[in-house]
């Protein structure tokens, strides 16, 4: 199997496995420590002084720890990319790449904790009895609906950045991402109907996201149709949505949800049948971000929509989480915030777009992943968020 | 208060401070992450094959991650140095350091864990349920005698190199120095008569590997006197030790115990009294290794005893973990262990010794913790015992 990228070769097997051996993170010192005074101020003695400061006041670790600046990436394994329940070994490569992007993208330490549990109880009891190990948390690949309650409980119980990324870094780009639709189409996102396939992690931030953006006409699909209040087979998330979505009480599946929508956003590893994109209202928006293999695919989705986004590199219109997390925590950081707040998460957003300016174009609704400026642009846009809901009022250690 | 080395000019307080300033370590990228071939490599779509590969085999985790040469320094925080129970805060610039150290001298990847319990079945879940994330475990200032118990159970329940180095550490570099007086002097260390002052994590430990060294005449002191089978006020742990030790069937205090004595072992942070130590036989040696305050100043001791070993830097014959745990677990991972044994321990004791050669002298009967030397050949001694051992034998992702 080969992948075929943007670029003109395509990357082999052995190109891969190679990239990964001996995986991708190393730990390096900040400064050598060559002599006995190095080691003397670095390690014993000297250091003694340093941890009986803390001792005597928490909030100097801030200062002289790493970990102010470090980001856990923890998983259990449980929905990795599309693989599904590969566990916690099987996961690692993964999280390994994302602590490379925290660094590449942001300049963050971070470091990836794989758990050997899929309870909820334990996992939540881990990463408090974790906390003071490092700054922030992001959660990662870890399966709906235990993601709701495990990122909600964590952020109860620790006073540090907290986000679980397949919802709402997600959700920041597509919102981010929708907006640079309709902006360059001269709608306003108001008025579009928007039809989320997948209610798991992403489909539920997803919702969440676009109503709290003041988008009021959502319809999520669940693998068994539309989810709605006349539905009895749905559990308390979903129970929770249908109360908050679905406006014109649409019943049925994907024909119904499709016929006459504005905006199709996939995030399941479902297929949609061509002819239900076909149904859509004129100059359709379609996000199709199932990875690897898109809804539909972007060539087929063009005949029918305006503007095609998918979560592939070898296409234009790349909605990737790396435009989000790296900037928001780093932003979270920065201010001492405690919280990543609905308000920073919207920032982001906006600042994912503002980086574009006038590049804005159908085949160019948000930046490139690789686009430099994205990440300080978001974390300003987020620490100025949070600096305005009066984070880092308390007193820190600077 | 400055801090006084072998260096000339003094360390101050704002030199160890800023020296800490933003903690001790980053992660890094072993491999530029810039273009989009490189995020396709590293990240999606081409991690997702790596995942997989580890799914259907999880030892292919040893080949692509970065664990198979990763150390969690794992600590609660209950008896940090000299310090005590600081807790974990206070004791990451301390496990930051040691993470430090594993990277200098052995080449290890090492990240700080600190724990936010003290409660041994805790600590034991927490760590088991984080075995997939790292390659060995490096328990470190867990106090007595909850360190017992902790490094038993996460050797048994973990199929890694695990070693609390507060005891093995410092056993392994004692008997090292021990064999290097000896031997200096010409004497068989079997015809010994030691006094170990401590009976915590490194007094036990001391006990243990000396015993296993062939050096039957071990007593032991805790702060109630010499621990012996006719006290009635002992722990477990000090019963276990009473029927191996003291086969002179002592009883008092450290009078009692040094009268006579060839070695006196000092890793309490007591004091012993400068009689004591006059009392004790012709050619004695003393190692005191209290930090930062020797249980006897190394110039008194020097009155009496032919040879003088301390744990600080500004005198000679420093005693100091840091000629052990780099080499010990470096050794064990290339041997692809899932132990660390006795026969082990023995070996990188046996090693940091051989690398003095002819340098051997009354005041250079270890190396210095800074020799560049010691690292690489007590891991390959570890290594080889290691594979005597059977180590490495199941199949490897080579």
């Amino acid at each position: 199997m080969t992948i075929t990228t943007s670029s003109t070769t395509a990357i082999t097997d052995s190109e891969i496995f190679s990239g990964h051996l001996g995986g991708k993170l190393s730990v390096e010192l900040t400064t050598p420590l060559t002599t006995q005074r190095d080691l003397s101020i670095a390690y014993t003695p000297g250091v003694a002084q340093v941890s009986r400061a803390i001792a005597q006041d928490a909030l100097l670790a801030k200062q002289y720890t790493w970990t102010d600046r470090l980001v856990a990436v923890i998983s259990d394994g449980s929905a990795v990319l599309g693989l599904g329940d590969v566990g916690p070994r099987a996961s690692l490569p993964v999280m390994e790449g994302k602590a490379a992007l925290f660094k590449n993208f942001a300049d963050l330490n971070a470091i990836p904790i794989v758990l050997d549990t899929q309870n909820v109880d334990e996992i939540v009891d881990t990463i408090v009895r974790l906390r003071h190990s490092f700054g922030a948390v992001n959660l990662e690949d870890i399966s709906a609906p235990r993601c709701f309650e495990i990122e909600n409980r964590v952020i109860e119980a620790l006073d540090c950045p907290v986000m679980h990324d397949d919802q709402h870094g997600t959700a920041i780009v597509v919102l981010a991402a929708l907006n640079g639709a309709a902006k360059f189409q001269g709608r306003s996102t108001s008025r579009l109907k928007i039809v989320i396939s997948g209610a798991g992690a992403a489909g539920v931030a997803c919702a969440n996201i676009l109503l709290l953006a003041g988008i009021p006409d959502v319809v999520v699909l669940d693998s068994k149709g539309i989810v709605s209040v006349s539905r009895t087979d749905l559990n308390t998330v979903k129970v929770d949505l249908a109360a908050r979505t679905n406006p014109r009480l649409l019943v049925g599946g994907a024909a119904q949800a499709l016929a006459g929508a504005d905006v199709f956003i996939g995030v399941s590893a479902g297929k949609i049948d061509e002819s239900y994109i076909e149904s859509m209202a004129p100059n359709a928006i379609v996000f199709a971000l199932s990875n690897p293999d898109p809804e539909i695919h972007p060539e087929r989705a063009s005949q029918y929509a305006a503007i095609v986004a998918t979560g592939r590199s070898d296409f234009p219109n790349q909605i990737n989480n790396v435009l989000a997390f790296p900037g928001v925590f780093k932003g979270a950081l920065d201010a001492g915030a405690s919280r990543i707040t609905e308000g920073m998460k919207l920032a982001a957003a906006e600042a994912i777009l503002a980086v574009l300016g006038d590049e804005l174009a159908a085949d160019k609704i948000v930046p490139s992943p690789l686009d430099p400026r994205v990440a300080p642009t978001v974390a300003n846009a987020v620490a100025a968020a949070a600096r305005a809901e009066g984070a880092g009022t308390a007193r820190k250690g600077s």
